[in-house]
Order: C-alpha cells, then structure tokens, then sequence
C-alpha cells in the first residue's frame, strides 16, 4: 500500500486530498516537523530536503517500489499513476503544468514566508511583514484575474494545479488577506472546500494539530536547531 | 521560430541554456524587468504573474502554437519536444522531477530572498538577513550531499535538474556562502560551468545587464511600484 509520510500541513494535505480525490488506499506516517521529526536519518533517506511530504509507492513503475518528495512531483506521479485531475492532451497538461509551478515556485514558499513574519517570527520587522503581506495580496490577485477566465486554476477542469493551491489558502486571514476582496478565487475556493475527498483530506491526522507557536516547535520547524548543527 | 521573453536573471538563464543544449533556434525578446516591462498588459497575457521567463513555441503540440510561463514547465515542454536531458524511463523521469521542483519550490525562492536581504533591501534587518543566509548555507549542504552520492542532481545523467539549478549558485558569493565548502556541489558546478553550450547561455543579452541596486530598478523589480497600484 502507498506510505505518505506527512503532516497537517497546506504541503502535506495536499497529497493526502490528491490520494482521496483518487481513491487510492494508503498509510499516513506521521513526521512530526515540529519535535524535528524530519531530520532523522531514515527521513532524510526519503527526504534529502528534510521536508513532507515524501511517498513510497511499492507498486510504482514497473511494479518496482517508488520513493518520491517534493509535493508537484508526488501530484504529477499520482496523475500519471490514475489517469486523473491532469489532462491528457500535451497543451492541457501544460497549461495545468504552469499553475502547478506556480504554486511550487510561489503560492508556497512565498506565503510560507508571510505566515513566518507575521506569526511565527520571535520579533516583529515591518519592512518583512509588509513585503510579505504584500506579495500575497498580489499573488492573490494574479489568481482571481485568472479564475475571472478560467472555471479552475489549469483550465477547464478541476486539476492538480488547484489541489495544490487550495491549502495555502485555508489561512488567508493569517496572510494579511481578505479573501472575499477576491470574488473569483473565493468562489473557486469554497466550491473546492465542498468536495468531499477534500474534506476527508483534510481530516488526515487531524488530531496532530498542535499549535507552532510553542517554543521548540518553532525551534525546530524554522531550522535554528539545524542550522547551529551546521 | 521559438520565442523567450526574458532577461539576464537565473530564471532566464535556464532557458537560454536549456535552447543551446537542445540546438533549437529561438528568438530573444527582452523584457526589462527593472523597467517594469514584465507588468505591460501583453506581456501578462504570455505571463499572469508577471515574471520572466515566458515562452512561445509556434509549433507546439498538434503543430498548433504553445505559449508558456514558469521556467519549470519550459524545460519539462523543451525536454518533452526534443527528448533531451529527461530520461524517458518513468522512475528516471521522477527522479529528476523532484529534484527540479526542489529548484523551483526552494533554491530559487530562498536565494531570491537571500539577495533581496543581503544585498537589494533598502534596511539592513539581521533577523532576516541571518535567516535566509542561514537556508542559502542548508540548501547548500543538501546539494552536496545529494552529489556525494550522485553524478547529477537528478542521477546519472545531466538533465533539466542541473540546468535550473546551476544558474542560481554563480552568485553564491552574494547568498553568505563559499562554494569551495561543499567540493562535491563545486566539483559538479566547475564541469557544468565549462560546458559550451552553458556559456553561450549565460553570454544571451549580457550586453543588458544593469545594476539593479539602482533605485528605479528596485522600485520596479521588487514591487513596490505595483503593490501601490493595488
Ligand atoms: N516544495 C516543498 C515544500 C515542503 C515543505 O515546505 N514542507 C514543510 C511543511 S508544510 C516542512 O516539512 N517543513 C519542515 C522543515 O523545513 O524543517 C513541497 O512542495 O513538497
Ligand atoms: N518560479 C518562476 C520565477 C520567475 C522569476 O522569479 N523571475 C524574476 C526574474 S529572475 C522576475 O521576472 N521578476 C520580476 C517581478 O517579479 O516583477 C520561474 O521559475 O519561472
């Protein structure tokens, strides 16, 4: 059975929301980020990156086991394997190909960055919190300009472009963003939050939930651990 | 003919690169981001979010005209198109990809922000600067253990991985880190940096490059410009 290694987090339920949109059986193994659960050796083995989510297929290519990270290559593996939520003509993967790099490259890392400033960060810099507000505010702009044109992210059909979107922005409010100022994207967002292999997804170890704010888990999530071990 | 809408950036150089590897003809369309050129109404068409680089292939798919944005799904289409610096092998191809959605999901954000606190940021704020110095230094150590055990970053061939990679470690000097501490990543970015078809790459529209401490380029480049436009 597929093994996800993972957490509740926007990168992990994005893969345990591809899984069940799919329908595929699989495993959740907890990696606890926050007790820096990631930086154990058999981890980063997976992981070089020492990050979730990670996922080991032992029916993969060939009917030979798969070890895979990074979530878009996960997406793409798990739209390759089922046939599904990537079209199969070349222009309509790419066109989905496009936003789903654009969530890698920028949806994620980017509001990664203003959740830190402006809730985990020990200090408050304004220069680093306005950046960062900023950018989201205009990253969900560049959305809702698409979604005006576009029913989904990728084109026509619902995709693993908006798979991997939607959990960054469950926490607009902690992003300096008021979704409803964004009529397209929010539409597109709670027609996504209706789906039930959605909220199954996002059910996924949904006990694990603690709150990051807590001392070591900051400690180790934002890598100062780490990085003194360097 | 091909035609890159770009600049002399590392997302730019990938493709410039990626076009000499493969041998394709192409045209260069300078987009002078520190002009504000990438927020032109035609450009957005080619390129929602924008930033270079952006591509059209008039003969893309069914010979019909593919138009294209994010570095990361321009290399996977020219890799597609030609059948060069991809394998076709299916667990050789995840290889590869995850390590190319590493580049666009990490070493390209995080470096980004190194230099934007090092170097472009109008304050000079330790928190961040420490911080994303910091994460230039672990995606270093991540490399080069990956190339300890691998000729590649994405295995035993060169491929789309090291060509989005490479670009963003020539300035390495400017991410508080010295190369010469990781001899594997070194040893990989010496032959890489030697390849003719590399150095024509980085040569396309040299002529254009300006300093971009230079205040109207930072009032474009990072936004501020269109952030008060929202
Ligand atoms: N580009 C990666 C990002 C993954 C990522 O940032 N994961 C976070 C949780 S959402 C993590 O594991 N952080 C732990 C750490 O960096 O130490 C992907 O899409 O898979
Ligand atoms: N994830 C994108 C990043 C592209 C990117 O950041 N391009 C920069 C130049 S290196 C740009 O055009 N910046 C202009 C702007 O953001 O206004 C890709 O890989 O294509």
């Amino acid at each position: 059975m597929i093994e996800v290694y993972s957490w509740p987090t926007p990168n992990g339920h994005k893969v345990h929301i591809m899984l069940e949109e799919c329908g595929l059986p699989y495993r959740v193994i907890p990696v606890d980020i926050s007790s820096g659960a990631q930086f154990e050796h058999k981890f980063l083995s997976i992981s070089p990156n020492n990050k979730i989510p990670a996922l080991i297929d032992p029916a993969g290519p060939d009917n030979k086991p798969i070890s895979l990270f990074e979530s878009g290559a996960i997406l793409l593996y798990l739209a390759g394997k089922t046939g599904k939520f990537l079209p199969s003509d070349t222009a309509g993967k790419y066109e989905v190909l496009q936003w789903l790099m654009f969530q890698i490259g920028a949806v994620g890392p980017m509001l990664g960055q203003t959740h830190h400033f402006r809730i985990y960060a020990p200090e408050k810099i304004k220069y680093a919190i306005d950046r960062y507000s900023s950018e989201a505010q205009r990253l969900y702009k560049v959305m809702n300009t698409r979604l005006a044109g576009s029913t989904y992210l990728g084109g026509s059909h619902y995709s693993i472009a908006d798979i991997a979107v939607f959990p960054w922005l469950r926490s607009w409010k902690n992003q300096g963003v008021e979704l409803s100022d964004y009529p397209h994207l929010k539409g597109w967002f709670d027609e996504i939050s209706a789906r039930p292999a959605v909220l199954r997804g996002l059910g996924v170890m949904s006990e694990q939930h603690k709150p990051l704010t807590d001392e070591k888990a900051r400690e180790n999530l934002f890598g100062e651990k780490q990085y003194r071990r360097h």
